[in-house]
């Protein structure tokens, strides 16, 4: 068995790498750390973790206590996975952090996160995990950067046309809804219930830090300069992003049936990716590590549309982990990850 | 008092209607008729509307019944409205139809519609009633064609950017999300609530006929001819349209403050319209009449975002039926009318 | 005009009666106070009131500055009310409690609250505010202790079965679910949407203070004690309240037809009650003042059903403070009130 | 691989039974039937199963094509199974019913499901498949007849209190509250999302056929007749079953303390079961086959509360299934079952 510990397991992105774990056949957590609630029960604080974690306590959140882990997931907020990971770089065989403290340049990372970054020197340690974009690094990765929700499913829904070069990247809309865990257990008058349901708007409007993962990410794809308007929204739901992302095509466009016969083609092996026909909606995904993608050409106002959707909490955040320790650690990419989703 | 009629009183839409008339103080519903439901009463259907209606039965939908109203407020599926209303536009006073059937040219109806309109020397005598755009017009009609859900958002959203020349019509983009209301009380796998909880997805993508409403108004609006690239979204609420819709400027675009200033100017006369600095969710408009606007320049991508808000069922239905009815006979626009919207 | 103050108005209550009062034809909300959103602006904390609030500012918690007023409603937690209201109830024409600070008697409130009230002098100068069950007390009274949304329901949809003398008033089950507006504004965990979503459980169980309320009407109903066994859960909606009770039958009940005529004399000269039939589910009631309840005898199990629902926030609160206030100024009880409900 | 086939796999147990199937590791689903679907690719009606079902079409429901099948899970509306199932009985090593068909005695089905059973002669070969309450019996079972949602729930919560006499038999209240999934993927107004959305509801009352079920085991388990006063409640969300069940003590009770250490006994070698301290809500159990218990002693009002929660698609249909599958081919009764649930 591998050894597995997790820093900050007590958020809902923490929550959801113990749901995945309790079933993976091979990963054993050992230790789970929290800060405000180190000494809480697991199953006091998740009663839908009982079954398998109930007596298991928090920890409090040390570096020293993880030394010598094969694995350890890091689901810190921003910021605070800078102040604890160096002790822990050279001391576990490999860091997942679902943060974004390592996900960008220390120039990127000082503009969209308005401070500079405390240990740039550790950037290139890790590898941005988008196992559908860059197999081959996330396989060979010391440690991984496990990407953002959103960028992940902006990401895999345009890659193609800017691999392919088919779309001006520099007027990129990306217009996105979001199910309220992605804003965490964190205590906000804006996740509660009440302001929640029966409610849709938007939210960071044209601020939002996402913006730069997914410029980031399509300029190296595309090899050309990304510039993404990024638009998120707040629906009355727990989980799922959808993106609907709207892209000029550069002279002639494929038609729909050629692109969806290219996204196939691209993701053709990609096990958690399914090109479908129609639009899935968000609950097709719901609890799985799947992404559903599909696309289209209008010839009315020229424009490509693609879409995407997924579980922020799995394939935008603890299942991707997964999936990238997964390969990292030689067992199929598959294992102990849900394809399917839980619907109705 | 004003003696109303409603046809097809057993949809959201009609009982919508009741619900708001319930209130008014001068306007008195005397016959409500349903196809499939007449002979029921109207509180069996809708015990929400028992205090009021509760021993109201649902009449047969027989034109010549309602001869000889003032008012009367037709909410049949399009298609359904030019087979009847032949016979009452000569009988009545002023009829409201919420339908599509009186909206476009007879040939926007056969594009959109795909079929061809069975009376369109009728179409004169309806005027489009959107007040906010066309309040001279509207008082002054004989019949009123009342505006769809999305288009009165849309269009409300984007009208003072094109009204003044500022952004370019063939590029507009409009991202809408909906809530599950607007599909009706029509049983559709897609309306359970199974499917949609926890669900964002597109629907009717590339084709939806509201696209063609959109046109029409903002050319007009625009003095231009406008092209619409409108993307549906159903989210898991029953009521609220948001809409989120992205504008190309032409030439140097004002800045925000400057662009929020123009839309407080060119809506001040509009009891029903509020103008935020920050953007509304749905949930402020719900129940209300009232829309909530607000428009961003954003430099980095030179792009103009126009967003609003309302409630399908009132603003941009029922609501908006009444506020024309309003107006055309001589009462205050708002009579009631809620103008403060059903939060938490 | 009759002049109004609010204290509290930034909570849920508070934004209900704001609500509420914006289309009231005779009261005039003068000021309104909070605490910690003292010179917040009421449009910014709810932009669903922006359309006639929106520039009124909260002033802060002074008694002083409501002296003279008309009418004062005071919608503070459970222990603030008694803090601030010595100071008024010399000083306005009438005030309206909305806390549990003035239902109860000292001892009660000390058994079920754990600590002893801090004015119990007072407590005489407040009439308990069920209209339905008290019609003169509350046209008569100085100051109204509005009572709590669970006893509302509970109370209404019990009391002619104990003023007929028809159960046993030892052995009474309260059964209920509510929304969650009824935990307030405050952030808890447990009211987070991705808490509540997707979830129904009992919480405050066997010990929730609304039980003491339940009992100390139904007594006085009944002339005789009643205990009553009060489970609340929580459901995944904002409002509305919806109580099962259960009563076992003293000597040969009437059947369910009787029961539902004796309900229908018993609230005959209620506007806001309405007596169905079938069971009303809570959305019949979504926004307006009304109660709707039902009633059955089961002969198999030698029971009786009473089911009752309505809106936590209207007539569970703010509405039923409007309500008592309209009959002592000498209005129409219904004056500004909806009755019908906003479904769907 | 055991050859497994489907009857009915297009309503949402159907569905649920390829959720779980798809990752189970040794059952391997080679024929999937539906009436009115047969021909629609399952990846069609089911987007969330095409990752692992895409290309699989619907076959018809002809019974012969099933035989040779080593387990045959039927998901059919009660009625339908006794008509298929009589062909098959001899001819698959196991069929397990998911309706009601061969749950009851033939009196009993007739009198609450009120037609005469057409092959009683069927009905001993057919185990009642509560693994909890009868282990043995489901593992020496040629077939099986699932239980109901509701039973499971009730019955699983009051079995300890009943098998040792502790309560009072005749006077039962089951109150319980179910998301809308229960009601399948039939199209009816009440299902639809816009009459479920902020909407709790009584529905059945006193004549839910599911109360046979209850009266049946519980009266098994206690050796004496049992009487189930049962109300279910619909509430706003997809999947989950809770029971507050009510039962008055025989002689002194004993405290809660001692009752939770009793279930935690009783149930000490069933994995599916968690007791715990604290009542919870049903999303702990969602997507799982877990059923969560607590109970309570009140002294005040002298009864026992019991309560339970589960995944009604799941522990209440496909995953109990599983279950009794697992046990009677040999396989660890947990094989392929989540224990926790997916939450938030």
């Amino acid at each position: 068995m591998t050894k597995v510990g997790i820093i900050g397991g007590s958020g809902y992105v923490g929550a959801e790498l113990l749901r995945l774990l309790a079933h993976h056949p091979e990963f054993d957590v050992v230790r789970v750390s929290a800060e405000s609630n180190a000494g809480a029960r697991i199953g006091d604080l998740y009663p839908s973790l009982a079954p398998v974690f109930g007596d298991l306590e928090y920890a409090p959140t040390e570096a020293d206590s993880f030394v010598g882990f094969d694995l350890v997931f890091c689901a810190l907020p921003h910021g605070a996975s800078q102040k604890i990971l160096p002790a822990l770089v050279d001391e576990v065989e490999h860091v997942f952090d679902l943060g974004a403290d390592f996900r960008l340049s220390a120039a990127d990372y000082l503009q969209w996160y308005g401070e500079a970054h405390s240990c740039p020197e550790l950037l290139d340690r890790f590898s941005y995990g988008i196992v559908e974009l860059a197999r081959g690094a996330v396989e060979a990765a010391e440690h991984v950067a496990v990407p953002g929700c959103y960028p992940t499913t902006v990401n895999l829904a345009l890659a193609p046309l800017l691999a392919d070069g088919l779309v001006d990247s520099a007027t990129l809309i990306a217009d996105c809804a979001s199910g309220v865990s992605g804003a965490g257990r964190t205590l906000k008058t804006t996740s509660l219930f009440s302001e929640v349901d029966s409610n849709v708007g938007v939210y960071g409007l044209l601020t939002h830090r996402h913006t730069a993962e997914m410029q980031l990410v399509l300029s190296q794809v595309g090899s050309v300069d990304a510039t993404v308007l990024f638009t998120p929204h707040l629906v009355p739901m727990s989980r799922g992003i959808l993106a609907t992302c709207y892209a000029r095509p550069i002279g002639a466009s494929p038609d729909t049936a050629a692109l969806l016969a290219r996204y196939r083609d691209f993701y053709a092996e990609d096990p958690f990716v399914t090109v479908t026909d129609d639009p899935s909606g968000t609950k097709a995904t719901l609890g799985s590590n799947s992404v559903h993608l599909t696309v289209r050409y209008d010839p009315r106002t020229n424009t490509i549309i693609a879409i995407g959707c997924l579980d922020n909490l799995v394939k935008g955040a603890a299942g991707q982990a997964i999936q990238a320790a997964n390969l990292i650690v030689g067992l199929p990419e598959t294992t102990g990850l849900p394809l399917v989703g839980l619907a109705p």
